[in-house]
């Protein structure tokens, strides 16, 4: 069994979890359900994503571990751990963006071996396992593969949030932004799936979680590119990220992230 | 003949845009057309976007005038005037985020009486015209109508670049985002569509042409909001543009942006 096998599955959780997250998207689903005075579209598309993945899970792989965003840690005895985020970028997807996605990962215990970016509502899914890296969405399907761009100065480079994080953080993001070509901001998760097709070269963010960044890594890295945490270390626990289309942009900013 | 009565008009010209802007976006046709040294994708998808939105007005609509971001302005016998932008949003374009769109507004001499906002990619339209407020999309077809916003404090507010102009326009930009609920950046001219759609409450932009506006200010209109200069008056040859779900919003910005 290699990290490719799973693809089918991690398929179906995603599945799974649009069926839910479309469901409150845009308020779809508000006519009816908001006559509750307290009812928050995100929240419940978040829970209810997750729990239709959990399901899944438990039924058919119950020695597999789970993490995820809204209910927790479930131990692993198969030495793999599926890794849920229902809803990456809650704040756009309150806001109508089509820029949040839903993020699976498989984590063997010392990394992540799969990864899934998956945009419902435009129907695009971004996959990285072992030797595959596709895509599929509007245009059909296409594999995915990094760019080629090595200096700064070429580059395209996202953030979510001009802050970033701490002050410091966001200085040492600036740091880097001012030497690239094109500096963009409120793609959240879906800025990681334009770097592993080429589109953009560079993605740095702060604060994450481990299920925010297990699946890009796994995309990424599958498509050819380069994920870390600021100091060049694995991030896949979470933290500070530099994700980067070749050594040399990777190289670059990680010394102006530094400096 | 009413402005609604333009609409299938206005649409033929969407399509006929729409097959040349996704022929270049995401680097599809670069295998082959890159190889020429000075190959710029989003100057040829713009160009020949415009163009062919122009050969279908020439052709069937020759009375009425053009304006067009990119081959200018041909005079108008009929009293109507077509403004095109075929991509608004050229560094979205160019960075493969599904953000830009194709502009479409028809122009009475006093005000734009239709706009549609189309991205090609995710499959959205956004129209405005007259009594009708619509939309098409991955979701199916829906009207449009604003938020009822009326409190800074509850509104979710967006610009495409954190500096939106001038060092004076982005300190006026921030007076009003440090008292809203939420602030989001990268959208281009997607965010016009999202207030439209009830998703957002404010839209702030400074330094646009014509061709960015008309679309918006028809559909935006057409759905209820309010759409104007910083100063409240109409913005349809251009400028700093303030749009807003509520007269409360829209007085409140506005007094934020001239303080």
């Amino acid at each position: 069994m290699t990290a490719d096998d799973l693809i089918p599955f991690a398929i179906r959780l995603a599945n799974a979890a649009k069926s839910e997250t479309l469901r409150y998207f845009r308020g779809t689903a508000l006519a009816t359900e908001s006559k509750q005075a307290d009812f928050d579209p995100v929240t419940v598309a978040d829970r209810a994503a997750e729990a239709a993945m959990r399901a899944i899970l438990d039924a058919e792989r119950p020695e597999d571990g789970i993490l995820g965003e809204e209910y927790g840690a479930k131990p692993s005895t198969s030495g793999l751990t599926w890794v849920l985020d229902p809803i990456d970028g809650t704040r756009g997807y309150i806001s109508g963006t089509p820029t949040w996605g839903t993020l699976i990962a498989c984590h063997d215990g010392t990394k992540p071996i799969l990864g899934l970016i998956d945009q419902p509502y435009i129907g695009e899914r971004f996959i990285g396992a072992g030797p595959v890296a596709t895509m599929t969405g509007p245009l059909g399907a296409r594999d995915l593969k990094v760019s080629r761009t090595r200096a700064l100065e070429d580059a395209i480079i996202f953030t979510t949030f001009p802050e970033v994080g701490t002050k410091a953080d966001g200085a040492a993001f600036h740091r880097v932004a001012a030497r690239c070509k094109l500096t963009r901001y409120g793609m959240d998760c879906y800025a990681y799936a334009l770097l592993a097709a080429g589109q953009i070269d560079l993605v740095i963010e702060a604060g994450l979680e481990a299920y925010d960044i297990q699946a890009p890594i796994a995309v990424i890295e599958a498509a050819g590119g380069i994920v870390t945490n600021w100091q060049g270390d694995p991030v896949d626990q979470g933290g500070a990220a530099l994700a980067a289309a070749t050594p040399e942009l990777h190289a670059a900013a990680m010394d102006l992230l530094n400096a």
